[in-house]
């Protein structure tokens, strides 16, 4: 039985770790860290859990950090996780973390990432000696890397669905990879449990909000992982907007084809590349993916059509944003890590309507 | 294993069955019937489910209703399952319909429910003989009988979250059971998986609608089961709502006190009531049930408080009209049918937000 | 051309009042003060009015209060206008008022209130020489009296639906005034513009929540206006609850018939009440109110139906909460102060869908 | 005054230009036609409009259309209203049409059009011998051909946000008007008051669903529009998609930038362009548009960003597509047809939150 202990507990993306955990059969949760919202169960904060957690979350004290358990979940922003992962890491912990801390694969690109994100503003990394033991934590590219890492780097919500529609064309090489505009829409669930003036309720409800124009800090894990596929230069033009929804993202991408391809051939190189994928679905020809068809499952499903008048790939993906864009992956990640069955809590058909 | 046949499959009652049951472990789904939607896998109208069941959705013909089957579900409306329920209780199989067809416990009570119903218009019970062997399967009141019954009646929704909110203070005689208001709320999946004018998306966004003001026809199961209880004549003013959510019932219920008793001396009645009860969860006082803390889950969250100045008694249960409100409690009922645990398949917590 | 001041522009219930009267030909803004926000146009806070008012937001200096205008419109918390009202009335100016400052008629009447609002707890009027002065602003209850008075208490968003659907039966005597339970449901800009977790969005989203369950300090004002009306004592259980709306009240009222009355009768009666109202409209038998049909408009809907197997009369009354339940209401009471035609500015129809 | 018929006046169009006419000082609605909800007050079908519009409609017999009208406005699918535009034309009356009968300019264009168009599949234009008559009725293009038009076609929703936020890039030369890539999310209200499976409230809600995957019909129009601008050839890969809104559309288009220019250029011939339009607002750089600041009104939000490092050009436009998508253009273009004001019964700012 594997020990597990979450660090910043009482957010989206740690109650989605315990929604899953607690039918986990060979992991248990030994301890809930939080910032805020301590010294009571779970449950007082998330009601929907009493009778399922109703452990008591306890105050992220630096010493807490780390004891009875085997791993450690940071479901924390960026800097948190790399201030404890060296020590963790001695000690023969295992480490998976929500934020963009991990996600590089060298240090040059989590520094060209920390000067374009507004927080880091250009910080050193905090652990560079684990650069050599850590990864990005997306199985369908990473697999047998995860299975070996100490520390997993879980991938950004946009960045997976992104990904995952884009790596069979960029793969075989069928677009240029420089052309790539991604159009996301996203459900407010992504943007945290917190409050703020952008996403109470009657401004958000009956509203369509670009933000972060060509500027999210998705897009750069998700170049530096397809160039390591292309092996040449990747550029994306990537503009996010917000939906009224309380779950979902869908991506649209538009890339302009190199060769004179059809649509069949593009989705026979789709289907073959995902073959044996637990949780991506190919969509057959002429349907399109959406957030109502994966809702509270670990799914990705993907799309392709060819726009033959203007020589361009659309490709789709969409994703439940709590689930293969945050805790979902996650735990597909630690049952890599543990050997655990790849699918094991992560079973449940999407819900619907 | 037990195997299943569901009658109206592609309906969200249908549906929401058959994402239950790919979970089961001693259940097989051996057949999908439907009177449209016919001959392609049942993913190919819900694509949430392509990879869960591609099963394919065979025509509803009479002679396949019951065939390789231990347990025939029927989603369908009223008036479908009684016409076989005679023939397949002969050959021993057993039923569950969620109709109103077996939810009366005598030929006068279905006589009353009929008259009153638009669509039935008082034509007689199709199988008098079945009073016997069927029961109203609402587990909370009837858990040894459904173990025994050949026929079990699926409650409404609305009745679900009704009867349990109102019947610890019902069997406790702490209310005029004449005076009951229960005004409710309900989304949009209780209408079913067909499009009409008034569920249309723009008319229902940002919209609240009373319907069947006073006449809706889950009032009469819902007297009929608490007058059971209270020895006594059962008044209900009932106004049903539709509020633009997706899933999700809650009824606020009103009555006057018989005696002057306190909150905390209800709230323990309530506590004692259901103690046990694997799927009703009596908030703490103060607190207050909705859609959101049971969504996806086979829970009802109940809670009171009294209105001391006007001597009344406030309740309020809340549940996911396609879970506890219809595939959930068919499950509950099934498995108690069969004698598996009763949350088989069921255990999941709700998902949130 | 009168000179208006909003203190407090910034709120929903200012910028509400704002959207209104720049489209008024008699009255002129003069200036826009508020707390926070300040020193920069209103437009730059609210996009939607680039173009139509960018005037500068100044800060709410308490010399600057009634500077350069005749009428002054708080759109502030309890406790605020009855600050200043003195030394404005004094000075000749007329003033409207959003809260519970000047709702009651008489210092007995704020006490009551006083006592059972969390926020006041028990504190004295500070201005109790303008109770004579000062007037309840429910244009159908007290018209000409608003025409008078120097100081117009705007009534509560859910006191509008509730005094208006209920008006007719106790001023006729049809119902027993004790017997009246109103169950409320609201959007959530009634909550204004501040953002809280109860209101993220992904919280409200597929949520209905009751709240303040008969602690809401709406009832008051109601009770105290019917009261008047009924000439006996008036009960009311009120729960009102959050549904997932940005705008729009609908309140169910229930109460035992007193006499054996048809639904026709009772249909006149409320005819009849209303008969010339310019914002009132009785909905012909069978129909139901919504918010849907009275969305931007000034417009209360209200609808009757008898419950006749219970002896209840159900009266339904649905309002646009920004508009009849604040800055519409308000705007009808200023034309009343100043002799305007009743519907200056507020004749436009409602948007639909 | 001017006499208008309205035939299809019981769609959402309809409505809309109902909800308009009924405020304008000039034009007098002399008979509401259409094929179905006919032998009732429009407010029979449309509560909101109860006491404001109670005209009867009237079936619209083929002698009837025209009849008692200066102008007739055709909100009725395609090969409608140029089924009847000759005659009109003839006996002196004008055509505003909703349609794609009179978008293109040319029997060329039209053709072309009418070849993609599944519901025409190639048919001929009715009446060519009014493509001299007519003119596509995007104000900021056409004004001055537009007043002096005997038939006006309206302009699809999606068209409007794209050739307003597209314009002054392809005007300037700043961009490559073959790589244009246009994503678009529409409110539902879109596709008519008509249900469907697609639009069944559970169906949309929480939900995204990109459709007509570069093959909408409104691409069409716009490309023939600014291929007469920019004197090229333009190509636009479009995709848009349903997001759970009642009404809005909101476009983000990208585009290769031609010359190496900065994003303060670009938005000054942005401003420029529109210096005068009163409907169309530039809004400042860093900020973008969405349909809430727009809502209700007739405007049209722009806003431009440059990707830099991708070179790219991202141009955002967003409308009511009811109003400047739909009804509200329609008056605009009918104001301009008829020398009123063109801003007349168009000056309402949009209606927040």
């Amino acid at each position: 039985m594997i020990r597990a202990q979450i660090v910043g507990a009482t957010g989206y993306g740690g109650v989605g770790m315990v929604e899953l955990l607690i039918r986990h059969p060979e992991i248990r949760l030994t301890s809930l860290l939080a910032v805020s919202d301590v010294g009571k169960p779970l449950s007082a904060f998330y009601p929907h859990l009493r009778g399922y957690c109703d452990q008591v979350v306890e105050e992220a004290k630096p010493e807490r950090v780390g004891q009875d358990a085997d791993l450690v979940i940071f479901s924390t922003p960026d800097r948190v996780g790399m201030g404890y992962a060296n020590e963790l890491v001695d000690r023969g912990l295992r480490i998976l973390d929500y934020s963009g801390d991990f996600r590089f694969e060298t240090p040059a690109l989590y520094e060209w990432y920390a000067k374009a994100h507004p927080n880091i503003a250009g910080k050193p990394h905090l652990a560079p000696g684990l650069f050599d033991r850590s990864v990005y934590g997306v199985p369908e590219l990473n697999r047998s890397r995860i299975r070996e890492a100490s520390v997993v780097g879980n991938p950004g919500c946009f960045a997976v669905a992104m990904i995952l529609s884009l790596l069979p064309a960029i793969k075989a090489g069928l677009i240029d990879p420089r052309s790539i505009i991604s159009d996301g829409k996203t459900g407010i669930s992504g943007a945290g449990k917190k409050p703020s003036a952008t996403n109470h309720f009657p401004e958000r409800n009956e509203s369509v909000t670009p933000y972060r124009v060509a500027s999210h800090q998705h897009v750069y894990e998700t170049v530096a992982a397809l160039e390591a596929v292309a092996g040449e230069k990747v550029g994306i033009t990537f503009v996010p907007h917000l939906v009224p929804l309380t779950r979902g993202i869908i991506v649209t991408s538009y890339a302009t084809l190199r060769q004179d391809v059809s649509e069949a051939e593009i989705q026979a190189v789709y289907e073959e590349t995902f073959a044996g994928e637990p949780f991506v679905r190919v969509l057959p020809a002429g349907s399109t993916p959406g957030p109502k068809a994966v809702a509270g499952s670990n799914l990705c499903d993907v799309s392709i059509a060819v726009d033959a008048e203007n020589g361009r790939l659309i490709m789709v993906g969409s994703i439940d944003n709590l689930m293969k864009g945050q805790a979902g992956v996650a735990l597909q990640n630690i049952n890599l890590m543990f050997g655990f069955p790849e699918t094991t809590a992560l079973e449940r058909s999407p819900i619907y309507p």
